[in-house]
């Protein structure tokens, strides 16, 4: 909704420095991302520019879903409440989050319905009907949906009453098979996460007591933002055979005997966005990267004299369309009652990777001027090599965005050998990631959850055994988990 | 879910001359497009098949959107009860089919929560906040999301208790503009369903019995299904002021006053799947127009001994690569645990568009052969021209199934005028439409509803005024309407 802009100078962001919090809520407000429901207890209202940008991170995903032999899939949003109680830890987690249909058609429901938090109940119910025999496996599920989880505290993408997301749902004949799946799409995950997001992230295993309710075992994605804290972006699970009880999900194995099958379930949602923001945004507003950005070039022409608008305007128009004709995603800018001021200002805050500036002067010296956003460096391009440049530019933002972001994760990971190093660290105004030892008990996860408020947030896969000795009680352990204050 | 069939011959299809209704739900089992949630009342599963089809219709339509300079955005599922009751008719209309939410996380709900039935009333609410002066209008947005409607009579795609669609909502600072939106998406509709499904419709206005509970005016796309009754297949409203008078969604004009806006809406859903199934299928399952096709062509091997088996998979092969390297979707069915009937059998109740047969024979003589799903004409093409041939039976089936529909459609079109002559053709097995002159009466509509179980499906837009006398009352009519019995 730029139109509301109008007739007011842009609004400022707060500084990240003064209040990251609010630094946050203001970059969605200028970046026309979100707004807060109000009416709606914890829910948001996705604006066109945080809708386009969801639609890009759907699209290159659900490629990468199909790519590996997944389909999409639609299943109901009520689920039976006697479903989720079918697996007794999946209730137990799920319960106090509930939205529930008691009433439908003018009559009191005789069984009152669940707002989907999540679909392993009511798809695991239809898995029981589609598998019959080992030929049948894998079952290869995807569905795109919105989901409710009525929460306590909220902030918009990152947790709201509902939110939208994908998960997938699979089923295999053994556990190994089930297992390389819930892996590979961790994979997934984090090559979209690093690749697209340009978000390094962390692969590794949740403890117990993190992990998703009904899971045998949790992986996640863990990514920093820009304050010290962690962000769970994504989690893959392996079900084993949990739910397939739960629901009577058996196939014929080939030699004849009825087993029950081993599930996984894995899921991204608008969560991403509020990564997204965290990752790369500065006090200017939004910074995008090129491959995830609605907008990837806004041309601006400066004119004054009526004579030079046209003129400018057409070379404008002629440098837009060789643009796209390269694949990329171009916005003229071309409206009369804004200042070129305004322009950069709006734009900068929406976080359109790169701006163009063609004025009288550039054209008579036949060069643009080119902005990036990420950096604030500016470039004199001859309008000959723009296209190629700007193609460059794309590339280049990319890569140096997770740079830049892979650097301030490592600046801010820190190894930890003691409690007291610990607590120290944690209170810093970037706490970052602390890697320690710990002596894999859920006692000591909560004495340190109850006097720090930093949890585990995995216990990373791509690190070697380190064998070592708990920071809390000295027992031995053999490998260092990573610690944080997570969102 | 075709592994279901394997070890089964594939179920036959009840004919449409022996039970029709069956014959919808057979070829929806076989084709695997939905199954009844059962457990979930009046709800469906959409299967990968069904779903890759609704994906189909989802891109090309928001494409459409998105050229005719709509954005997307996403609302919350839940609005406050009070909302709906801000618009008298609305809230009549609606009230019938709601479900409600009345506690969440594990707290009664102060006020309940609806779940949306459609989405006017929430995003009234947010256009007042976002609309303040002319240079905010016009507002074009688009919703895809789920709906739910508790219906008493539920039939998979064309009824369900929840369902999946996308609803525009605009906002305007003249009606003029807004009858003019009105109509182009009513032409989007129109085009929409006549070259991406070749569903020939009829654009017409509804009567004020069958308007939108709030519009001033409902436009609509008729379709008539091969049983002869009718199918209302997308809507666009003409909302006048109604909903900004409801939610205080005002603008400052060009001269200072605060005006109310002028909003439309309009939306098509899942019920389309239902609408190309009852156009183009027939008593052997689904056929589907090559455009909506999630698979265009599937390739079937045919060998015996297990030396002729490389060479046909090499040849398949090579055919399937050059068809993708054309643009098209292609299948190759290398399954060895099936013959080839049963494959015949499978993609034909799939309504793949072209079969292409390819054996030891074939082979020596350098050909393939091609089957059209919809005509069942089989044709001996040169493997050099195989690719050729494809491109063109795509444009040619298309062109086809239109035309073939657009005859059924015309030959069971009957001019009436005599109610006499209406209840004789209203009780015949394949009723069509009865285009004859009404009064413009309520009370008469609803008489011949009530005698017939006929409505009038629309006052179509693109026939020109004829004077004549109403069929019941003799009073002038200046133009005939369209009857018909109706899903």
């Amino acid at each position: 909704m730029a139109q509301n802009l109008q007739e007011s100078t842009p609004q400022k962001i707060t500084p990240r420095s003064e209040n990251y919090s609010q630094w946050y809520l203001d970059v969605i407000r200028q970046g026309s991302l979100a707004e807060p429901a109000e009416v709606v207890k914890g829910c948001m209202v996705i604006k066109p520019h945080g809708y386009a940008i969801w639609e890009k991170i759907q699209q290159n995903l659900d490629k990468r879903f199909k790519d590996t032999g997944h389909e999409n899939a639609y299943f109901p949003l009520f689920i039976p409440e006697s479903f989720l109680k079918k697996e007794a830890e999946h209730i137990e987690g799920f319960s106090p989050e509930l939205a529930v249909v008691t009433y439908a058609g003018g009559k009191q429901l005789e069984e009152p319905y669940v707002v989907r938090p999540t679909s392993e109940t009511i798809i695991g119910y239809f898995f029981s009907k589609w598998i019959g025999s080992h030929r049948d496996l894998p079952l290869l599920i995807n569905q795109w949906a919105n989901v409710v989880r009525w929460e306590l505290r909220t902030r918009m993408f990152l947790r709201t009453s509902e939110f939208l997301w994908q998960e997938g749902h699979t089923a295999h004949a053994t556990h190994e098979e089930s297992i390389a799946e819930t892996l590979r799409m961790l994979d997934v995950y984090a090559q979209f996460a690093e690749e697209v997001m340009a978000m390094p992230v962390i692969k590794g295993v949740k403890t117990e007591t993190e992990k998703f309710a009904g899971a045998l075992t949790s992986y996640c994605i863990e990514a920093m933002m820009q304050d010290g804290k962690a962000l769970q972006a994504g989690t893959s699970h392996d079900l084993g055979q949990n739910f397939g009880k739960a629901f009577d999900v058996k196939f014929q194995d080939q030699s004849g005997q009825l087993q029950y099958v081993w599930q996984t379930s894995w899921g991204v949602s608008t969560r991403l966005i509020g990564g997204l923001i965290m990752t790369h945004s500065d006090d200017n507003g939004l910074v995008l990267p090129p491959k995830l950005a609605p907008i990837q070039i806004v041309i601006i022409p400066i004119y004054r004299k009526e004579e030079e608008k046209a003129q400018t305007l057409e070379f404008s128009n002629t440098l837009a369309v060789s643009l796209k004709e390269k694949g990329l995603s171009v916005k003229l800018d071309a409206r009369d009652n804004y200042k070129p001021g305004f322009k950069f200002f709006e734009w900068e805050q929406k976080g359109v990777p790169v701006r163009i500036e063609i004025g009288p002067k550039d054209m008579a010296n036949n060069q643009v001027v080119i902005k990036r956003r990420d950096t604030g460096e500016k470039l004199f391009v001859s309008s000959a090599s723009a296209v190629e440049k700007c193609n460059d530019l794309m590339i280049q933002i990319q890569k140096d965005l997770f740079e830049k972001a892979k650097k301030l994760r490592n600046d801010n990971t820190h190894i930890i050998n003691s409690y007291d190093q610990f607590k120290e660290q944690i209170e810093k105004p970037t706490p970052g990631f602390l890697v320690c030892h710990w002596n894999g008990k859920k006692e000591t996860e909560a004495k340190i959850k109850e006097e720090t408020k930093a949890t585990i947030r995995c216990s990373p896969l791509d690190t070697p055994d380190d064998n070592g000795k708990c920071i809390i009680t000295g027992e031995p352990s053999k490998k260092r988990v990573v610690f944080a204050r997570a969102y």
